[in-house]
């Protein structure tokens, strides 16, 4: 940590200071300079609250230089996660993953049917609400375990991995035997007691960034999963939210990269979510696989129009297969597969 | 809801669109003008996805124009909501209340320092966090159930009532006893599940606005609780994410007006976490209380400096006591009283 | 400056680094942790640009630990700036200052009705604007200098200042004759030619802030101005943008503090363009007045609904005439006067 | 346009919208729902301000249901816009467009050093800044009209088009002989009378997007030049201002396909500006080109470091010359040719 002085701070000041960094088992250095002193802290600085040295009498400025991050951190793991999943598919590696399917279940005939297509388009993974978090309590809120029962039968029968949000900590025990991977949804990036009982589940964890969350933060929420010896995390860039509207949100796109430079955990995009129009869809879908994401998740629907939820940014299969085709050319383009 | 067709819009289209419509429920009236048609929808849309229809072929823009909540609306309660306590304190009335206390609950001297002087200021309210939010795993977590019992014991010993976070469901039973009001924070404004959980309490609930929530989820949020038969929820408005960092959150003053005007709930302001700095609480509770807010939440500390968190947002016993001294004079040139 | 190099940082790059910030004239103390190295710089850094450092390798982060302005800075000036007009009002002092007048000037019976009005209110600033940037090239322009001819006849015979915008060099000389105080608006804080030109002008400027500035670049387009040698800048808050839509702007009421604190120049603020809505101004009025404004900017017209742009937001005459009157109120409770 | 009325809204209240809504020229339908009324408007509503019946006694909401910006669209001119230039080269066609050169033109070694490598790589287009708009008045202003001169020497002799800055009216003069193409820069996106000033002139203008600017907004500055009879306009994502930091701007791949949806002119991205870090430069100009942008522009430098501006956004020479190589790859899978 810096801790910058004010030109006018006192010797006083600048001692308490220096008193005040080293009772928080700091080191500190001090640089005095023709107008303005600086102390450097230097030590275990990832649990402390910065903000207490920053209301000091006489500091101008407290600048954080180490990640606050360890185990999400690249250097932990410079070659890069690869996540296995049991019907072989992976994240993380040269290939690029698809996963794909409705916002909610519906039905039999409809998860059996997405199931299908994904398979056909070579993707692996199938993903479906059965836990649905709504804005208002008057909208359709999911149809529970008969809801995973039909995925996981859907998924099975097609070999695909089952990707599925967990809302809160007594649904883990339930998910556990029909899932392979949780999805941690945007509004519970922050839900730190979900993540850590989800640190100790022996499952993957698709982690995605809130809507207002900085890169940081999202690193700083998946390090409380790893550091409960879960280290099998995704991160997910599904679209922040600013001042403009003609897209649901704005999809900061590169976050992929910067994530993929920060740290060794492999990266998925979500343009259903990212954009929330289906229009949009495919020309997002491009440009994360051409930044460099790992995987793509998207939402499919045979009859997208009258999806209960998200109908606006569903994709209808034959647009996800011919999606899918185009995104095989580009992968080859950037020295991946699919 | 209003339905804007393209000016290329087919007959066909159109037709399909009504016929979507009426299937949703809603009674069409059509107005055709010589470049574009649209067509409105009259019936109960609140639990309508709307983005279905946006998506329809033909279709320019969809429009929402009623709201989407009920309860929270103003007109469902139009002289305002007064929400009373045990200790004989009440907010959304004439009297302005005052809720201050500690981020975390330390020790029993602490926390009773704290209240005293929360008591002797006039105030009505002591807060005080024991289970605690935050974003590293390797910071402090909170004194769990001997800080509830230290910050009842302190509370009833000068008249006040208790204010503290519950951060998940199976923290409401332990919290229940020792609590007159449930916080719940901005990271879990989207936790519906706690949400209808706490709709089932007999206790008031202050609802904190999430850092990227616009004032309507704001408001369908307090629906949840409301929905669930609490009628006392508080909107609280704590600052939002902006692109500007002079302060740690931005302060969205005006949306107290605007929560006032469109719903019968009290609204408390939180000039603590709105700026992140204690030498601007005082403007921002001045600014606060002139905008018309019904209360008033502050961070304390009689050692403000050395506070396990938030140290740099909290202000010191004396500053606290001044700045209620000068709030007094702001109360009645607004008409309030403190 | 303040230079922190990654933990795999060489000696070689370190070297590197030390050689470039010493041939920017930057002398360098160096601090050698266990983990990592930093280097800090002191010397003359306010016109450097600190990017060209964060990119040389083994580069973490650069953080700059000196604001990048000079004359506007608090230090500058420490009692504060008080500037005076010839009509005997002043901004920046024990005074609050009552700028209103229509957004845009139409004829002489609008305009002779608001000064009377300012007037009668007690108000000592007519605006009115004679040049309109406008989103649209399809909407209302302005009068120009008819307009400014008009507006400074109906301030002159109520003994008031006027203030009007000005959109390019070449107006500066035309509207010399008619204005007491150049405004800059919001597009143009950025428009550095322009302000560079009004350095060399003799009148005050009213230095809007841009839509999506931050304090610190408001503070340095003011320092274009007073590198001029103009030091009569006044700042004005005016509403930033963010994803709330409630109001057409997010007023940062806590800029207002933030920029007492940081600068000597007097700070107004502007609830109309603030809010975009009428209903709204009278309380966001009296929340910067609190918050430490030393002037209020207001638009107002006898026909409000009718004015030709920007209608939402202006005040009808008698609402204006109460709202200062309110504003009185609030102007003593915070040691002002009105 | 919509008018939605209050569910208390009177007959009085109706009539007085409906007359208003006449009075601007517009026709009125009116449907009666049994809970709320709705005037649907039609007709020339492109210049009128809708705010002004928006606070309309008993008035809900207004919603503009065309798009206010009409040559900029899709419609004038669905097959798209192509712009050809002197040189051969040409936007919007299915030819890439690469743009390259420094932020600002130091030289004439290093303009020359720079032409030689955009051609090389195939490029068709240099880029440089004689003008510098800069944040702080004690940084680099640019070289004038002996960088304008260099440019064109170094351009021609390489068979490239030249694109540079104008900040304002009276450089425009100036500045034609010397380029092909005149950049609006983000902070200039509304000054209109620039704009207007473009209109008039015989070449393409590079029109950047503000850094806080809706795609409705940039399509309507377009407007301001396509009304004036100047139908060459390209437009410029380049980064928008978000809460994020990790980069220096967000880069809004999204709005790249949609104004390619809603407008004809050609799209081109600058990744330099959008992410203001070199390392992040090259997978964001792959996303952008994945995404549908007709071309690219990028700061480039043979001694990047050194630069006088943006240096920690500008590639080194090599670097350009390789990522030229993947981008023509990935043109190929999306159709293009580079």
């Amino acid at each position: 940590m810096i801790v910058a002085m004010q030109e006018q701070a006192t010797e006083e000041q600048i001692d308490a200071v220096v008193v005040a960094m080293e009772e928080a088992g700091v080191n500190v250095h001090r640089t005095t300079g023709q107008f303005q002193t600086i102390l450097a802290g230097v030590g275990p600085t990832a649990g402390l609250d910065l903000t207490t040295f920053e209301m000091l009498p006489g500091v101008l400025h407290v600048h954080r230089i180490s990640a606050p991050y360890k185990l999400a951190g690249r250097a932990f793991r410079p070659e890069g996660t690869v996540i296995e999943f049991p019907n072989g598919a992976s994240m993380g590696g040269q290939q690029i993953a698809i996963i794909a399917g409705p916002c909610a279940i519906e039905n039999r005939d409809q998860i059996f049917t997405i199931a299908r297509c994904v398979r056909g388009a070579g993707g692996g993974f199938l993903r479906g609400g059965a836990y649905k978090p709504r804005s208002s309590p008057y909208s359709f809120q999911g149809l529970g375990i008969p809801g995973l029962e039909l995925m996981r039968e859907a998924a099975s029968a097609n070999g695909l991995a089952v990707v599925s949000e967990v809302m809160e900590i007594s649904q883990i025990e339930i998910m556990l035997p029909y899932v392979d991977c949780f999805q941690v949804g945007a509004r519970n990036m922050q839900n730190f007691n979900l993540l850590r009982a989800l640190g100790e589940v022996k499952k993957p964890v698709l982690l995605k960034r809130g809507i207002a969350a900085t890169v940081e933060e999202l690193l700083l929420s998946s390090e409380y999963v790893l550091s409960g010896g879960n280290y099998d995390v995704i991160l997910c860039e599904r679209g922040i939210r600013t001042y403009e509207t003609s897209t649901r949100n704005t999809m900061d796109i590169a976050a992929i990269p910067v994530l993929k430079k920060l740290s060794h955990l492999p990266v998925v995009a979500d343009p259903s979510h990212g954009t929330g129009r289906r229009d949009m869809v495919p020309a997002m879908a491009k440009a994360a696989l051409a930044a460099g994401a790992d995987a793509l998740l998207m939402e499919i629907h045979p009859n997208a129009d009258k999806a209960v939820s998200d109908a606006a940014q569903t994709l209808y299969l034959d647009q996800f297969e011919k999606l899918v085709t185009e995104l095989r050319v580009i992968a080859q383009a950037v020295g991946r597969t699919l």
